[in-house]
C-alpha cells in the first residue's frame, strides 16, 4: 500500500472534528492511535493496542483488525498465521478523533497470547483505601482457550 | 495524596507481570497508562482516557474514575462538579499490565462532554476499500442527554 492510500484528511476545527462526517484521526508524535477492541456479542473488552495510519487504512479497507506492533515496529495483521484473525463488525471513532474502538468476532475465540479469551483476566479490588503495594490481583475468567506452547511454540 | 501512597509494586520477570498477583502496572514515558471505561451493564465503550500512578492509586482508593487530563495537566476526577462521576464497579489489567479497564456505571446517564451517552457515536464505514481521505462518518446512537451549554456555560 502506498503512502498515498493511507492519506486522512486535514482535521478541521474543534467543531468540524467533533460534529462533522470528515474522519480526520489525530495520531500521537509516535504517529500512533489507540485501538480498543471488544467483543461485538458481550461487550467484553479483548484487547488494547495501537496502530498506525497504514494500520488503521489496511484495517478499514479489509474489515480485519491490522495493528502496529511497536515491540516489533511493524504491522501487524492479528491472527494472519495462526487463523484467529478479527472480524471487524462495526469500526467507530471518538468526539476528539484520537481514539478508535473495534467491535470484533475473534475467530478462535481467544485473543489474548496467553491463550485466554481476553488480555483482560485479571481484576484489581476497589475501594478498599489500602497502600497501592500492597494490592493482590485477582484471576477472572482466565481459563485458557489454547495452549501458547501449541499455537507459537515453546519459548 | 503523598507520593508514598501511589507507589505501585516494581515489575518482575515477563511470566510475573503475565500470571502473577502483583499489580505493578507500566506508566509509559510521560507517566501515563491509558484506561478504558466501558458501560458495566451494556458493555458500550464509553471512553478511552488517560491515569498517572496518583490518579490510578485515587480511583482504587474511591471506588470512582479519577483521571489524568492531558489537556489541563492536572488530576481529574470526573463528574467531580457536574456529579456526572462514574462508579466503579469493577477494574481490570491487561495481560502485560499496561492498560486498564474500568467497568462503570455512568451517573447522570452520559459520559462526553458532547452530551452524548459514550464518545463514541460516529461510525467507520469498513470493507469498502476506498481512499481514506474520503470516508463519510456516520453517527450512531448519538442524541444527546444532556445540553452541554447548561452543564458547562457557553463556550
Amino acid at each position: 500500500m502506498t503512502s498515498e492510500g493511507t492519506a486522512f484528511k486535514t482535521r478541521g476545527s474543534k467543531a468540524e472534528v467533533e460534529e462533522g462526517l470528515d474522519f480526520a484521526p489525530k495520531f500521537d508524535a509516535n504517529g500512533l492511535i489507540p485501538a480498543i477492541a471488544t467483543d461485538h456479542e458481550s461487550g467484553n473488552l479483548l484487547m488494547v493496542a495501537y496502530m498506525n495510519a497504514e494500520s488503521l487504512a489496511q484495517t478499514i479497507a479489509i474489515g480485519e483488525a491490522v495493528y502496529f506492533s511497536r515491540s516489533r515496529n511493524e504491522l501487524w495483521h492479528k491472527g494472519a498465521t495462526s487463523g484467529h484473525t478479527q472480524v471487524v463488525r462495526e469500526l467507530r471513532v471518538d468526539c476528539d478523533q484520537d481514539a478508535i474502538w473495534l467491535r470484533v468476532e475473534q475467530k478462535g475465540g481467544a485473543c489474548c497470547h496467553t491463550g485466554r479469551k481476553s488480555c483482560f483476566y485479571r481484576s484489581i479490588p476497589v475501594g478498599n483505601g489500602g497502600d497501592p503495594a500492597t494490592i493482590a490481583l485477582q484471576f477472572q475468567d482466565a481459563d485458557k482457550v489454547f495452549d501458547p506452547e501449541q499455537v507459537y511454540g515453546k519459548k
